[in-house]
């Protein structure tokens, strides 16, 4: 007679679930109040790890989301559709929806928040950032009596292997990744990862709890790390930074619009997120009056998200014991405006840029002068190494607007000892 | 017209609860819907950094906890009595409780919370544990769904910015202590804090909360940081370690009783915990099937705890708006017996001995041999040091049961080449 649930998939992180749920002993006992109902999957015949009854488990997916008996749909199929269509359809049948799907959240979140609101129901999503770590509650429940004004986190587990694998071993990029690829921890199509998108949605969901306002995709400004090479990390490393892919959203004060990236960036070695090494994520929050707070934990793999997953059910069941017509007004969205999102070009950073030069006198004075031209100060400038013949010159600017910088750069990059710039990433 | 709050305390953290109430530009709208009713105070003359109307001031605290106009009780005054008596009175009252103290919780929870439950009242106590990091909503309503095996925290400010700066500076305990009193970081009595009483309220509470049971404060194991010298710190660091005062709930196993204990640890140097420093506090969480999350943040401070306190007080205010006679599982204590605690006796631990000895030949050999005698065998022996004529041989032990490693000490202490052991000290 417990809480029905319909799960929508049974990959890795279904079949966590599964069997997280049938085995509650040393759980929380509400677990015990919950019974999986049916398990929609889109082939009968595959192996699986859990055994289910007949049933239970069906390829018609459409009939779970409808099915007047299921009080839970629990989305876990990944990609945008079906998965989009049937959250849609499960609120339209009345239904709570536990998703892990960052990918539809973060596109199509106005469109499911606003049926979920209108059909009075809830829209959960702890697994769709940072795995297992408790970061989307906490963010909701907890950290929002705070004026947030910084959201930084290291949310892919793939891009921050490879990068730690790259500084440990002192190893290239594509060498890292195609062993990644063969221990399974990139995929064997690794865009999303390594091109940032997957952080980028992230941050859009992370973003769009602490700073209250809806955010469009398409405004988040995202560059991934494959130009990140092992030259950068050794002159990081000797300047006192590792490189990190950043997921960051920040906002200098409420009336100002909010900045929205994905992009590699060199991290002072004594902050926090600096030592967050491989598969881990971490999501470090920074607000007034409570300073920093960090979550830290496995961001991906079957048993955390799972546990994310039932973290979420164990949330509704407690709320369908209450027997309101009210909803709780921590657990729905609040939000419905999209939120101003600057451009890039707007960001004030601190820069890294490695420059291939000429080996003559006089480069670093002309870099100089013509940074100096566009109100760009440098905070420190490295001459150490040489390419082939030419020289390889590294500056950390101070604090810099991304236009101006980019508008020096451009202005650098005619003259005529520089022979290029192969890397240009920004500094935490 | 909204919820109305009496406010036990204006100190620190009062204060900066007030603070933040009064400020709610970009906090969660539902603050907004709080009324600071009552605020209690023991002088009406002390000057304050926040103004409130006379009529909301009183010295009068048990006539706030019996106020049928007030709603939620925030006790935010510290020690044992009369804040045990006065939340007593106000669960009596009907009022749900906000606390910040972990004394009275750790002492008298049992005696709290059995009230509460049958009054139906929520007792809320987020800024008990760790400041303004949110780790005791997260371990009740998102972590219990794993089986959670270990929690391991620093959670004593204090201390842990004491051992940092003796660390860094190399300095001796007394010298450091003394800066940091001077400097606001240790209080004039530091006993709770070094001697790690706080620690073990602390621990206990997040045990109960972890293992589902209540604790015994009484059994929980401690031990402070007094004897931790700069020399024990220095060869800490030689064999891969910092020290660190840790305060850890473990069961091995489901029907294992738990080891509930604080004492200073050597921590491995890629340990999540190991790269906490200064005030800053930290809480690893270990369970099936999630693995390992840590929250890290700021352990103490008005604003921070202010945040901590604020965040219950809004949950509390989402519930009332829910208007349901039934309690939220996820809010009440769910426990009501006492978890059994093994005796310090049967921990499985390694172990980090230092000895000062006559400078003869054969005194390892003597070591090891009765070491070997109570099936005690060690995984490093350094001998680098002379303290004026002795030779200092400090020893790591590979796990050995408690019992049996302190059997052997009483042999070693009785052998002839053994002047005196300085130090012992647990290895994670």
């Amino acid at each position: 007679m417990g809480i029905k649930l319909g799960i929508l998939g049974l990959g890795t992180v279904g079949t966590g679930t599964v069997e997280l749920l049938s085995d509650g002993t040393g759980r929380h006992p509400l677990l015990s109040e919950i019974e999986i109902y049916r398990v929609g999957v889109r082939s009968l015949d595959k192996p699986r790890q859990v055994t289910l009854p007949d049933s239970v488990i069906t390829t018609d997916l459409e009939s779970i989301v409808t099915d007047p008996q299921v009080d839970i749909v629990v989305e876990l199929m990944g990609g945008l559709e079906p998965a989009r269509s049937l959250i849609l359809k499960a609120i339209q049948c009345g239904k709570h929806v536990v998703t892990a799907n960052k990918a539809v959240i973060s596109r199509f979140g106005d469109e499911i928040f606003t049926a979920a609101n209108q059909a009075g129901v809830y829209v959960m999503l702890e697994a769709a950032v940072g795995g297992g770590i408790p970061v989307v509650r906490p963010l909701k429940q907890s950290l929002s009596v705070n004026r947030i004004n910084t959201v930084t986190g290291i949310v892919n587990g793939t891009t921050n292997y490879i990068l730690t694998r790259m500084r440990s071993e002192g190893g290239n990029f594509d060498d890292v990744l195609a062993d990644a690829q063969r221990l399974g921890y990139a995929e064997a199509d690794p865009t999303a990862d390594v091109d940032g998108l997957d952080a980028a949605d992230k941050i859009a969901i992370l973003a769009s709890l602490a700073f209250d306002g809806r955010i469009k995709l398409e405004d988040v400004y995202c560059e991934g790390i494959r130009q990140v090479s092992k030259t950068d990390i050794a002159y990081a490393d000797k300047l006192g930074f590792v490189i990190k892919l950043l997921a960051i959203a920040h906002q200098d004060n409420l009336s100002a619009p909010l900045s929205v990236r994905v992009h590699p960036t060199l991290v002072p070695t004594d902050h926090p997120l600096a030592s967050i090494n491989g598969v881990y994520n971490a999501i470090l929050v920074e607000g007034e009056p409570i300073g920093q707070v960090m979550f830290f934990g496995p961001g991906a793999g079957a048993g955390a998200t799972a546990s994310a997953v039932c973290s979420d059910i164990l949330n509704l069941v407690a709320e369908l014991k209450l027997s309101t017509e009210n909803a709780n007004p921590l657990l729905t969205c609040r939000h419905h405006d999209y939120s101003q999102i600057a451009p890039i070009e707007e960001l004030v950073t601190r820069f890294y840029a490695r420059f291939l030069t000429k080996d003559q006198p006089g480069v670093i004075g002309k870099l100089g002068t013509c940074f100096g031209k566009y109100g760009v100060s440098l905070e420190s400038v490295v001459q150490t190494g040489f390419q082939g013949e030419l020289a390889e010159i590294v500056v950390v600017t101070h604090d810099v607007r991304e236009g101006d910088f980019r508008q020096a750069l451009a202005e650098i990059r005619s003259l005529d000892p520089i022979h290029s710039i192969p890397s240009l990433l920004r500094v935490l």
